[in-house]
């Protein structure tokens, strides 16, 4: 999969490719933060929407298996970074920003550079098929 | 379509409903902000995910043709009410959050009761097929 990233994306972490998402990690400690970036910019076909949707079901399904959250929060916003992306965050009743929405919340703390290697490792290993289990 | 409420939709005005989803307007007179409620609680097998998926893109469809925003926001948050629902949030960069999102802006100011009435109409007459091209 070839594309161009918005530089706003240029200082995430790659964890995996699916065939129409790249998958990102936010470098954001307090909430585990995947970001599906979008390889096609506008309108997508609806069969494209479907595999968005399945794409999306896979990463929440890896969060959930992986830190066992009390919700997930999905979305596409959109309003900074024109490029299509979707957010999956977990989300914890003792996180920073609970019960709020964490896009604007004043709290933002980078992983330690071995925590970020950590966390690379394990999303890559729970997005390989038949390995969504592992706990962190 | 039979289901009940969670108490923080009862003051929503109800626009239609669509196979999967109850799609109500949220009265914040800054944002149009419709929000698709779905029926079914835990999770979703595949193939009402993809009729989800049509039902959200009919959604950011009427509110797109009829209101000609700058970005749509499309959010699955459920923090505080714990019934599945998605925000479609139609923004403007004149808007009182852009670009931030809307969750916990401090902003927020209710519709005339004739604009309610206003918006409910106009936003019924486009969902109905064939019918989304109206302005407001």
């Amino acid at each position: 999969m070839q594309f161009d990233l918005h530089p706003n994306f240029f200082n995430k972490i790659v964890i995996t490719d699916l065939p129409l998402c790249r998958v990102l990690l936010e470098d954001e400690r307090n909430y585990p933060w995947l970001l599906l970036q979008v390889t096609k910019i506008m309108d997508l076909p609806l069969e494209d929407q479907h595999q968005l949707t399945e794409e999306i079901d896979k990463a929440q399904h890896v969060l959930w298996d992986t830190f066992e959250p009390f919700q997930l929060n999905v979305a596409a916003i959109g309003n900074k970074t024109p490029q299509l992306h979707i957010h999956i965050i977990a989300r914890f009743q003792h996180d920073p920003a609970w019960p709020n929405t964490v896009w604007d919340h004043p709290i933002r703390e980078r992983y330690s550079p071995e925590k970020l290697y950590e966390m690379q490792q394990l999303l890559q290993t729970n997005f390989e098929p038949q390995k969504a289990k592992s706990k962190k």
